[in-house]
């Protein structure tokens, strides 16, 4: 199978649609669940399958350091190495690389920094993160992108929006070079991978446009809104998203980058996103915080010791159908794994059936509805 | 169903049989994972179903401190509390106590120790650990008895020997009072609870002889062999193995606690044992051991980084049908909490497929040429 995407269905700006890649299908809107290093933290590959994940994420960063991009071309791939043969979308490392604060300098060639790991010394360039993902071979590339902090000025932003594309002209070269098999030390592990071209430009409305406008020019496969969900008030983020989807491509799936809580995804299809990922329903599990169709619950909290109910009465996930919240909060008192793992199954279930749901509101006409009553069932005031 | 036990199948001291309980059979030799907290640390309830077992353990002292028994049957005993509707056996509470070294006395009514937890000062009796179980409501209890450090000389044995069998006739007492409603102040939740007597007696042979004796006359449900792998050579466990059975009642399952490595099980077997628990399968786990049918294997070796075969190519275990010693490796050196799960998937499959084996080859009339082979396989020269 080579990338494809078809929208079937739309309601307003939001849309249904069918991605195609060449691990399979991925019905959109969709979320990704995150697996950093090639696992998602708590759950087994049968459990996301189960739960409805069509596709995951990893990250480069913390691949290419350990066990390395080599290692893992070597053993066929990163498909093969993990035993998922579904779709996996790998980030460009930017983002982990840019988070590293003191240990990184940045400069028009890429980003130089200092493995968390070990202290050893690695350059990031817009080519390094293609060969890498290449090596990796996920069916859906990110180019590296240049990531702001909030808030920064028009001038910083338009330098930034600006060097990110000039590092997209090069990653997108770079994988020409390795599709003509004119990178003969790169081992592309996926022959039929995708890359995504990053609409970046804060939250300056004229940028988001200039850097949509032009990253499209460039041509990808797709495209993704990036820089967002990094501290900006909520409605300027939904704002941003709306302004932005516009100036892409209505035949080509649209990525919000990091984002975000249940409401941020049903507000971002409303404004025409199709994919997203994120660490919430994951993380958040292992610090015992659940999503529910009732709103958060923190499983910790004393109120919950002698609590028969299951965690979200409307859920039919494993956790919920067998497991009361006095068990789980016991367990996370207790520091046991096992409620990291009924935790992560349940948040990443309801995130899931959230998409589901939104699917299935759009095939029949009725998102706007499912959007209004999501927000009063959970109490989402966003 | 009560509590009942039959002989299937024999070959020489070794039997087959069917252990029923009030909450389902147990088909013996059985081995039971061991769930400290309530759970079996890193996979859940249905993994252990799927890998056969069918009956856990937990443990009195863990879950009398947290979340506390008096909790535990107000949400109904302990199977409901978490979720587990087949057999559970619960131990006595004393050996955790007796392992805490500097924070616990013992004395003629019981052991009086400081939690692990917060240093609040408690009472184990007797009477209280029959209590406490009763509350939990488990299929099996266990009478309270006294674990000495090996080596221990013949006389402070056989006075620990005798104050145990002083310390089951008060428990016995105690569980009649609870039967006869005569404990007011004790909600059993199991009515069908049976409770185990426990021979000690270290490794004379005279003084085990003693307390099978005197346990048997004071009459439980079935017998236990404790204060075994304390630190004594496996061949002089192995002996007084031998030599307890045979003073234990046939129609009644054998108990051999805290044991063992797998080939120790099959010796045990063939010694005349029925019951197992260990929390070597799951402990070793997550430590990176992992048991094979080609012996044991340290997934975080360097040697492994880039072997793409199962752990265990004869294993048909979730994690052996999909991941490569290169995978677990690299999730076991990245820290991730699913090499925990995925080791653990393992280890008790490994552990239960074993039993499952012992009990086909009785079946088959074939368990000594099993024994033999498993040695070989495994390369056990215990």
């Amino acid at each position: 199978m080579s990338f494809d995407f078809r929208v079937t269905h739309s309601d307003g700006a939001a849309r249904r649609g069918v991605l195609t890649t060449p691990h399979g299908v991925v019905e959109t809107p969709a979320f990704m669940p995150v697996g950093t290093q090639g696992a998602v933290k708590g759950v087994t590959h049968r459990d996301l399958v189960s739960a409805g994940a069509e596709i995951v994420l990893s990250n480069t960063y913390h691949l290419y350091l350990r066990p390395g991009d080599d290692l893992i071309a070597r053993r066929g791939g990163l498909h093969t190495f993990i035993g998922w043969d579904k779709p996996i979308l790998t980030d460009s490392g930017g983002y982990q690389v840019f988070s590293l604060a003191a240990r990184r300098t940045i400069d028009e060639n890429g980003a130089k920094f200092r493995s968390h790991l070990d202290g050893s010394l690695h350059l990031l360039t817009p080519e390094k993160a293609t060969d890498i993902q290449s090596q990796l071979g996920s069916d859906i590339a990110m180019v590296l992108d240049e990531c702001l902090a909030y808030p920064a000025t028009a001038d910083a932003t338009r330098a930034s929006m600006e060097r990110t594309l000039r590092w997209a002209r090069r990653a997108r070269e770079r994988l020409s070079a390795i599709r003509a098999s004119a990178a003969p030390d790169v081992r592309a592990t996926n022959a039929g991978q995708a890359q995504f071209g990053i609409v970046q430009g804060g939250v300056y409305p004229e940028l988001r446009q200039e850097s949509a406008q032009q990253t499209v020019e460039i041509g990808f496969e797709a495209y993704a809104i990036g820089g967002l969900s990094v501290g900006e008030p909520i409605d300027l983020m939904y704002d941003v998203v709306a302004h932005t989807t516009p100036h892409l491509p209505r035949d080509r799936p649209r990525y919000l980058m990091g984002v975000g809580t249940p409401i941020d995804i049903v507000e971002a299809v409303s404004r025409g996103v199709d994919m997203f990922d994120c660490v919430l329903p994951t993380r958040n599990a292992r610090n015992g915080q659940l999503f529910t169709s009732e709103g958060k619950l923190n499983i910790k909290n004393r109120q919950y010791a002698e609590d028969d109910r299951p965690p979200d009465p409307n859920c039919g996930c494993y956790t919920c159908r067998n497991f009361s919240r006095a068990y789980l909060r016991h367990l996370f008192v207790a520091g046991e794994i096992n409620a990291s793992t009924l935790n992560t199954l349940h948040n990443l279930n309801f995130y899931l059936d959230t998409l589901r749901g939104i699917r299935e509101s759009l095939t029949f006409g009725r998102f706007q509805t499912f959007r209004d009553e999501f927000r009063v069932r959970t109490g989402s005031d966003a």
